[in-house]
């Protein structure tokens, strides 16, 4: 089966945002069993867009295409698709229903032009979009004028929003095609997260021992990122389940103690879930990476449930009035240091009543370092009812990289202490 | 003048990597006065990737290639080129030295497969890379076989790995097509970044006022994305210069209030510069959003200068204990109530001694929402010396689009009260 992608969009062909479309939905495709054969970025005009569907329909048994359903001057494809494949275009009232109740919901007039929204091409079906008001439309293009022997394709017209295009994908659109395009061959993938050892480690511990099941037929990946090196298995033979299941023991009993989750779980998600399961609590002391531990632990739903306080302390002020580090051992020590890690998440931990405290302080840069402590030099601290433990590392990135690591090894050190 | 874009790789076919080099190239390309008309991705398979490049040679005048360069078996590209257009492959010596000493310098042995990076097409040009094993390819396709009229074409190769790919694109083929394919027209471009009103609304104020505009080659673009809508402004016209600045001046006359930002900048730099400025300073009292304020705040370099104190006060009692909020308030009220949101600031302001305090408190969902406070409901307090000013706002959104529209009209309401 042959399934393609266009992304149109004059914002992409410019630079000026990134396509996550096509990451998106070719992740999400690939794990439902269709392999997408080609994926396409034109601009929004015309001719561009109208050669793009065109050439994907004499190829592709499912062409998806995204954006240029909204209501500005430069949303063209539903009106292109509909001429290009001679369909008339009808106004659906309940489409314009839905966008009146959507604006009315927000207290706002409805402006005129997102009525264009509501106009369906005739044999297409409507695929309702409870996030916005453009909804995507689907339809069977049989027969085909532009392949060989007139054989049907697929084509569904997704919006341009990510937070209007997922749902609709996962709740519309993979029911539709398990009906009309039902996958070919299964497709096994695990994503085994590792943090904590780097990419050759990690290959030198588990390659060697993969090599027969690679013979067999598995797919063998290593990527690595900021902080984490994920092993992704894969298989697409008839067996394809029990070799990724062979291979993940493998994997398990080498570096088990180094995976922390599998496929698209966070690391965040692991220590929300072990400390709500133990009925334990949480409270972040943070000046570096100020907010960014307490951001990713509540980005988990139920975090509430663990998280008892926060503070982001970036001045010297703010550390001593707020978690009661004393001065004596800033002035001594440093904002920066071992001690006063260790001070605040002890205040952090005694304020907040929490099981845990963790605590970072560091350098983030890009000015503010010394030879003694270097921009990149971090200290974690875990304040427990037993200890306080402190961590010194160096992460020498740019800001972004630097807190995605330090905030890393900080929910690391919480999960390898408290929660196996 | 025609350019394509063609991106390999079965990472990008799985969904297991995002295409940055789309992106950087595109962006690049655009501000050097290149417009890339199509960009397509195929696997790393030998009928995807010749399919595609024929078609792209059969209609640009510029053809760059990412990937598939490297030492492995599914690097393909340097190989199926050659034989595409019929150039024998010679190994260059000097590719083969500049191998070695990469290999010496790191004191590993140089694996026999890296050899073939250094074989090169009959007439390309070798683009050095200092930062890796594999060269890149360019070479003039006169006269090309796939084009009408035989007209030439430029086909340049680019390495996989985007710190290799990037240094070489603007060190080497950035000056080279200054010489083979200069630039036809200046290309003028500026985004202009709006938040507090939808894209609809938008488009009435300014869309008819721009039409004279458009009329002369302006090309106007609009985005929305969560808590924003990019007005652009573009022109590749000989008085492109003008027009944008033209367009510029109407839409700041129209809407100049909601324009917060030009081309990337972010909110969060904007208002820790407008506060760097006035030498004024900040607290932050987060609930739902729980450290994501704090987080994009700290983002900015310099954020250290502004930013007093945060607080992550997700359970009534750490709003009572760290902030001051009365318990007759949560218990007459509720924790997600215009009275929170502005003791919770109050609370914040006088506690770290700063100008301005913002304060956040909702329900972020899934769960927590009655029928007079849905979820999504959110109360964004704002104290300054003068005033506290609570909005209150309905996001009814996943947990991350919460978090960046809530946030994004946090730092909206601190830049229009106290920062214009």
């Amino acid at each position: 089966m042959n399934v393609e992608l266009i992304n149109t969009g004059s914002e992409l062909m410019l630079g000026r945002v990134l396509n996550t479309h096509q990451q998106w939905l070719c992740r999400r495709l690939a794990d439902l069993g269709y392999v997408v054969t080609r994926q396409v970025a034109v601009a929004d005009t015309g001719p561009d867009i109208e050669q793009a569907v065109r050439e994907a329909l004499a190829r592709a048994d499912l062409v998806i295409t995204t954006g240029g359903l909204g209501p500005t001057s430069d949303d063209l494809t539903r009106e292109l698709i509909a001429q290009l494949l001679g369909r008339a275009l009808r106004e659906d009232a309940s489409i314009v229903d839905q966008i009146e109740r959507f604006f009315a919901g927000r207290k706002r007039p409805m402006p005129e032009r997102t009525r264009v929204q509501a106009m369906v091409p005739a044999g297409a079906l409507v695929l309702p979009n409870p996030q916005g008001t453009a909804p995507g439309l689907a339809m069977e293009v049989r027969p085909n004028p532009y392949r060989r022997e007139g054989t049907a394709s697929w084509l569904v017209m997704l919006p341009g929003p990510p937070r209007e295009l997922r749902p609709m994908f996962n709740e519309v659109v993979v029911p539709l095609l398990g009906q009309v395009l039902p996958p070919e061959s299964e497709f096994v993938c695990r994503s085994l997260r590792t943090t904590g050892v780097g990419e050759s480690v990690v290959q030198e511990k588990i390659g060697g021992l993969l090599q027969p099941l690679v013979a067999a037929g598995l797919e063998l990946g290593y990527c690595a990122r900021s902080g984490q090196v994920d092993v992704r298995l894969a298989a697409r033979t008839p067996s394809a389940r029990l070799l990724v299941r062979q291979a993940e023991g493998i994997v398990r009993e080498k570096i088990g103690r180094d995976v922390y989750a599998v496929d698209d779980e966070e690391l965040e998600t692991v220590v929300v879930r072990g400390l709500t399961e133990r009925k334990q609590t949480l409270a972040l002391a943070e000046s570096c990476t100020g907010g960014a531990l307490a951001h990713r632990i509540t980005n988990v739903p139920g975090a509430s449930a663990v998280l008892l306080a926060g503070w982001v302390t970036y001045s010297n002020e703010a550390k001593q009035k707020s978690l009661g580090v004393r001065a004596e051992t800033l002035a001594t020590h440093g904002a920066v240091s071992e001690e006063a890690a260790r001070e605040m998440a002890l205040g952090a931990r005694q304020l907040s009543q929490a099981n845990f405290a963790l605590s970072v302080t560091g350098i983030a840069g890009p000015s503010g370092g010394t030879v003694a402590k270097p921009v990149g030099t971090v200290f974690v601290g875990l304040a427990t009812p037993e200890k306080v433990l402190v961590l010194r590392n160096f992460n020498p990135y740019d800001r972004e990289t630097f807190k995605q690591v330090t905030t890393q090894q900080a929910l690391e050190v919480l999960r390898r202490t408290c929660l196996l």
